[in-house]
């Protein structure tokens, strides 16, 4: 994903796909600003809008699912309620069964990106929960490829 | 504010004030839906967004700030993520020291009501945390008597 | 229930089923005091733990389970992180297809109760998402009556 | 902190410091196992605890605080609600205004660790919310050595 301070450099152009969250009252912590556990539910809500938007994804019955086995984040600028956060997600790599996903998170009217994590999720099939042999499933792939990173760079 | 048949026919026409917010993947639970308590999060939400913008509150320094002692609320259907949630918000009555909240949950897309709460907070001072003597305060009065109930049968 | 003055007497003795949930960090608000939606999560978690042990409920299979059709709750003092909550259930009320919990919330070392709500839940069948025509199983009518309130003045 | 075959076999005798924390209805997901941002919850609330007893943290008034600029988790195996978790602390490395504390969350009765993370806090002054030009107080310090791993590959 490259360093820390390429990161701190991520701009609204370097994300294909975005969605607009409103914070909640209880985001903030007692030094009133958004927890970092918080991050992650953001993170992970805008990958599965995407999932069930682009790629078919049906919690209670596709036969494949992604389980995040690795995340992880940078907090460069805080948040705080009721300030609007816009989540940007692309794909940094897509594999035989995993998928490496790139968020940030900026506050809406407001330039400098707050934060740039990654989930890295392992597809496993709903029957076993385990990692499917024959990888990823083609409908899936194709949606995730229309959001990979097409830079050398953010490869991870 | 009448009882559950009346709540039921509840629109987005007897509330002054909106707001939206986007569900998140871990506001469904098990049962694939949003889960009850979340209801109360976002009522939390669109309320103390109310008195931010209205009232003036600042969590960290107003020399007043409400204290929930009551929540109710009655749920007729079920929202689930990546719904986005309508959060219609009135003021039900307004005492000495407390303030009844009524608040509504839409899904955004369709017509009719999914949940209708209230709060019933509390003003306290900040220095002691007992109820403010005096009552709450002009400007903070104002601010609720924008978004106050006209009919009769509203009253809680 | 009883109104307000008898709720706020509740004691320890009025539960028949305990359990402790060590309080987190992002429990509390700005206020420094746990958020009043968080009291829903441990008393939804209560009753979900008893369902489990006692009446056989496995949420992604049992073929009825129960919907929370009405909550509210009373807040008489703060609790806040990093103590330990206990949490007390009793069963008010089991009808055809519908269960009145009522819940207490005690903190650990603290005599006096922190809050008292009440939980509805309606039982449906997962394949139709309706009341169970039949009503609640016996299985789970069984488990619920081991923990029902026997004095009069507990009924909703 | 090693590589990740390493982190997968750390055992509950690498952390000196443990809290038991009842897992919640809520913290499971569509697919019945506790989400990803529920972890950070728990890590989050371990350290703060441990910052409460230890370190004199006091999150209204402490003239230092720290705030999380980094985080990551690695993912071994699932955990479900109604479990109990174990969370284990230790601090992998003290800098000047930096402390890197690494967490790992354990089932009871289950010996194979389910997770392990790190989060990185910068301590900054609370008048000014930068941080703090002669680092981490002593008493903080003092603290935080308690449970510093003594052991040269833990260093991250």
């Amino acid at each position: 994903m490259g360093g820390y301070d390429q990161l701190k450099r991520r701009t609204r152009a370097d994300y294909p796909y975005f969605l607009e969250y409103r914070t909640r009252w209880s985001d903030n912590d007692m030094y009133q600003h958004m927890n970092n556990a918080i991050y992650n539910f953001l993170y992970d809500s805008v990958i599965n809008s995407y999932l069930f938007e682009f790629c078919g994804l049906k919690p209670d019955s596709s036969p494949q699912y992604g389980m995040v086995v690795h995340s992880h984040n940078d907090y460069f600028a805080s948040i705080s309620f009721p300030a609007c956060a816009e989540l940007g997600l692309r794909v940094n790599k897509i594999g035989n069964s995993s998928v490496t996903y790139e968020i940030a998170l900026f506050e809406k009217g407001v330039q400098q990106v707050k934060s740039v994590g990654a989930f890295i999720q392992v597809w496993v099939d709903r029957d076993t929960g385990r990692p499917s042999v024959n990888g990823i499933s083609q409908h899936v792939r194709d949606g995730l490829q229309r959001i990979i990173a097409d830079n050398n760079q953010s490869k991870l």
